[in-house]
């Protein structure tokens, strides 16, 4: 199997739309904030609609975004902002991947063309940017907790707000969501969530057996034939595999009980619950938001969705248009590159697999991003040693512990910076108990274009400090294979290996896999001058400066860290005693991780280098491409190089 | 008001119990093990209770641990232990509160006396100590995902091995248990959680008007009249305010609709629900047990049981006797020292009105721990700007985000260890939008009895690399006070203020609210040889070294920090080019914190001085007094002068 990649920096066409086509959006064309929509009719809308799903298929299939949720979310966001006095009232949307229809209404229309690029519009809803974007959404479940903030914070300063919720049922998977949901009639509020509902298509194509699947009654053998059932039908095609999976991440039958019509979960709170109403019906949404505006206390709106909506090819696979790339809009075609080096993902995938083959006792476990870590690989073939878990990081870092202290070795892979999530998992439920887990934090450092809610660039730091666990970063695919092998060998505790997103360095990447030293730098060249220390791939982006140096007449010696835990002190001695210069470079936060791991190192030790640390600065980095981005925090290899060669010049 | 320290390392009594009282404990002196429990007659089972029950009592009134929860679960240890092949058989205790009983029936009993003592038996279950313990429990809500993994690891090992997990109705409210719930039903097990509702006693007490508050019908005006009967009942003291509180912290009508017995989630997760059932039954629990023991699928047992069960003043003030410290058993008396200075939880609360009462903004958001932070002091003056949001620490930081975004001036109260558990909620809802809010850590540093799970030592290390935020730990109570004052002036951003657990060193401290500069050191005393950097309390207990060293003939020059966020460099700058010395000395960990940032701004910056980082050293902290806990990390005074004198030895 040939492994392609989808370079995540497609290049935009840079075709920004003409607004003077004014047949193309007669209407669109006049919003230049809510308040021109709230000058249409009710009768108009329908058409502004489409009119602004038409927009936004357009401006993506150039310059690629999040897709098929806004396509979802169109005609909800034309009726909220239709009803509700935005910016006073507050909308807070739960993930921004629903919200650049709210964007383009909201003044962004004109700039929608530099959306997600450096310098132009934030990727998700920020404060920083617009008013109209009340809080803060790029990782999941928070949008429920926010808006009761907001709320309550309106009614102690006696303020005549409106504060609304739109959480997608994905987020609600999220522990935080339902921490949110159970404060919701602890104290006095209007707040209205609107539960934006779109698994109702699974339901549609998984049709009459998914219903029977969730509704058979217990039965003595019932668990185990039930799974064996969905199985079979996976095996055989009648059963698609992501959306077997997807049935269990926000839990059907859990979801019927929080917001069934009856019984359900506000009116146990004794808050109002509306719905379910067809949420791409606009003038219905809007006659119902109009109903339930003015009442008080706190209520549920449920509407179905579908992503994806009114582009074929997005309803039908909306995981795959979830964030497609380009693509030409009549045929629908996705426009990737072919051929290049592999995505990490990718490797991680494949190899879990081969691991998985070799120990019986290897399992994967992730929190929602089957496709996006390739974890699918493993799904595909091992059904029963694959656990999608849904948005719950946290959940996910402690089944592993539980699956690891049953005897199991669980690979959990989970984003660089949803790990967060997981802080006090790992701490308390891994590392404290020394389980035998490996935990596989993907994109790891800069991401580029999804922004500062999406860099991986804390781990490092945060993981330094939790005693008893390793951490390791892989120079390139074959090293991350290594690493994999070697972190499921019996013993090893919890294991954290982290690399970024994006593609690799190797096009023959199937090395064999092989053990590596724990703890063990390595050198990947001599040197006399300068001592060049990296952790991960970034390290392989700057090994072309060694022979650039030397162009300049300064010899340096090229060290691949590997491990920033247990740190190679053997190789840092050698260096601390060797060299009068040292530089390191991370794709990480410089406060904490490895300069700072290495500076503290030579301090106790009492050797004295000059050490130039190379990492992320101390601030929040915006979104753009990973070369800008590097080039912005000085970690591109210009940088570096301007680094090593200012040694030279310095006079202490 | 007075406040009273209620010292936190009570004298232990050390009375161990004689076990050759045969009279007293008849049948429990003959349990070494689940086995030998096993070989009594289910008629002698409430007996047994009965003296495991007065074994508890009469241990626990010498020597101080968690009381009430332990007591409350003394049938169903007895039942879980007598039904199930323990230790094959897997318990997994939510919150190891409630496991004293399961503890000395597992081969514990006569160490039971040595319980949270340095050296002795651990404060919460640990596999570490014994292979009845089949998972950490020292943070709640973690029990679900931790059996759900011991249980799925099960069946793919073919085991033919049962799982339980015993959880209270308290750690429902946590997103975690939520999360592991939602995954239940995902994939084949067996597992069986037990639900451990004391929420009763409530119920009980607060009769027939709680139920009337909770089962209202909804009406236009409901809401808002809902709350003003429960404060206008609060008032006039027909409703407890912290049981008024506790009613919504696993909200109620979310536990019923979870856990009804019509249409709960089990039966909507095709899992099977049993209960509710009388806890202190012992024979009921194990007629029970067996009839669902072989039961496939997932399983829930509702039990209701009463915190304190079996001993008067317990039951009647399950919150005082959660921890009581030693106590008279026959009076019921709790013997606290009187005098003395105050808790640092203490001047938190009193200065928290205080400032509410000049800040009509100033809120209090807690997560479970009104009592424990000491916000109750609000919550009795101003309950509709206090909010206890149960065990939901994520929760807790991003309500706070909103509240502020909502122009509220929120003071988030958690303790250190706990706030991993809000870490990616910290960076991506507070700090990433700069909110002006104030996280107030209590239990920061080294803790004492409660050990590795508890210990706040983490906390500087995770703060320091998230941007845009200030972190700051006061010297002493005043300090506190005028830090809270600092950080509620307008446009602070969000403000971290950590603080230990225990008493301060002020007898008079009602200092003035003033305002400090916000990254600003101060010198303590000042000196030429040797600078010592502190942070927090710890530095005060350092202070008197500089008289010490001077007998020795070294000038100790004394800076308190203040703040490690954002590092007072000018002072560094003027430290660095002064001193030949530096050591720095925090209560938290060395990988991290205060050493590695002023060890890392040296490097920076090309001074190069020796530096000596006093600090928790990498590695889990075990349980004792923080006396003994301190010296065995090398952080006491002695063990500090000690490293300000051998620098005099040094060669270099």
């Amino acid at each position: 199997m040939q492994i392609l990649c989808a370079p995540f920096h497609i290049f935009c066409k840079q075709k920004l739309f003409d607004m003077s086509e004014e047949k193309k959006y007669p209407l669109l064309q006049g919003i230049d904030s809510p308040a021109d929509l709230r000058r249409l009719s009710e009768e108009q809308l329908p058409q502004l609609c489409a009119e602004l799903r038409d927009f936004i298929i357009e401006s993506l299939a150039n310059n690629p975004g999040h897709f098929a949720s806004s396509l979802g979310s169109v005609e909800l966001t034309v009726a909220l902002h239709y009803v509700y006095a935005t910016p006073e009232d507050k909308i807070v949307w739960d993930v921004g991947h629903q919200a650049y229809g709210h964007k383009i209404l909201t003044g962004r229309r004109d700039r929608f063309g530099t959306n997600r690029k450096f310098g132009g519009l934030k990727p998700f809803p920020s404060p920083d940017e617009s008013e109209y974007d009340s809080f803060v959404a790029g990782h999941a479940s928070n949008s429920i907790s926010a808006a009761l903030g907001l709320d309550v914070a309106a009614r102690l300063q006696q303020h005549d707000r409106h504060v609304i919720a739109v959480i997608g049922d994905g987020s609600m998977s999220g522990g935080l969501a339902y921490e949110g949901l159970n404060n919701v009639s602890s104290s006095p509020n209007n707040l209205l969530i609107i539960l934006n509902d779109n698994n109702m298509s699974i339901d549609k194509s998984v049709g009459g057996m998914s219903k029977l699947l969730i509704s058979m009654h217990s039965s003595k053998l019932y668990n185990k034939v039930r799974f064996k059932i969905a199985r079979a039908l996976t095996k055989i095609g009648l059963l698609d595999k992501e959306r077997a999976n997807s049935l269990t991440r926000f839990n059907n039958g859990l979801k019927r009980l929080l917001f069934g019509q009856r019984n359900n979960i506000f009116e146990g709170m004794s808050a109002r619950y509306f719905g379910p109403i067809d949420g791409h019906d606009v003038r219905e949404l809007v006659r119902m938001l109009n109903l339930i505006k003015d009442m008080h206390g706190p209520k549920l709106l449920h509407i179905h969705t579908v992503k994806g909506k009114g582009y074929e090819p997005a309803e039908k696979n909306a995981t795959v248009w979830h964030q497609p790339g380009i693509f030409d809009i009549e045929t629908g075609e996705r426009i990737v590159s072919t051929g290049g080096t592999p995505r990490f993902q990718d490797v991680f995938g494949e190899t879990l697999l081969e691991l998985a083959k070799l120990n019986p006792n290897v399992v994967g476990i992730t929190p929602a991003m089957p496709s996006g870590c390739s974890m699918n690989i493993l799904a595909r073939e091992m059904p029963e040693r694959f656990f999608d878990v849904g948005i719950a990081e946290g959940h996910a870092v402690t089944f592993s512990a539980g699956l690891a202290r049953g005897g199991a070795m669980p690979f959990c892979n989970i984003y660089s910076s949803f790990m967060q999530r997981g802080y006090d998992n790992l701490i308390h439920d891994a590392a404290l108990q020394h389980v035998n887990m490996v935990l596989c934090l993907d994109r790891a450092g800069i991401v580029g274009e999804d922004g500062p809610t999406h860099h991986g660039v804390f781990d490092l730091a945060y993981l330094y400090p939790v005693p008893d666990i390793t951490i390791a970063s892989p120079y390139d695919e074959c090293e991350l294979r290594r690493l994999m092998y070697t972190a499921q060998l019996p013993d090893k505790g919890t294991f954290v290996i982290r690399y970024p997103r994006g593609c690799g360095s190797l096009t023959d990447w199937r090395c064999p896999l092989e053990a590596v030293e724990v703890g063990k730098a390595r050198c990947i060249s001599p040197g006399d001058d300068v001592a060049m220390l990296t952790l991960g791939p970034i390290g392989k982006m700057m090994a072309p400066l060694v022979d650039k140096a030397k162009e300049h007449g300064i010899s340096v010696a090229h060290y691949d860290m590997r491990f920033l835990k247990p740190l190679d002190k053997r190789l840092l001695d050698e260096v601390g005693k060797r060299f009068k210069y040292i530089i390191t470079v991370e794709d990480g936060a410089l406060m904490g991780g490895l300069g700072s791991a290495v500076t503290s190192y030579m301090a106790e030790r009492r050797y004295s280098p000059i050490i130039k640390c190379i990492g992320i600065p101390d601030k929040f980095i915006e979104h753009g491409t990973t070369a800008e981005l590097y080039s912005l925090c000085g970690m591109d290899a210009g940088s570096v190089l301007d680094a090593i060669l200012a040694f030279n010049k310095e006079q202490f």
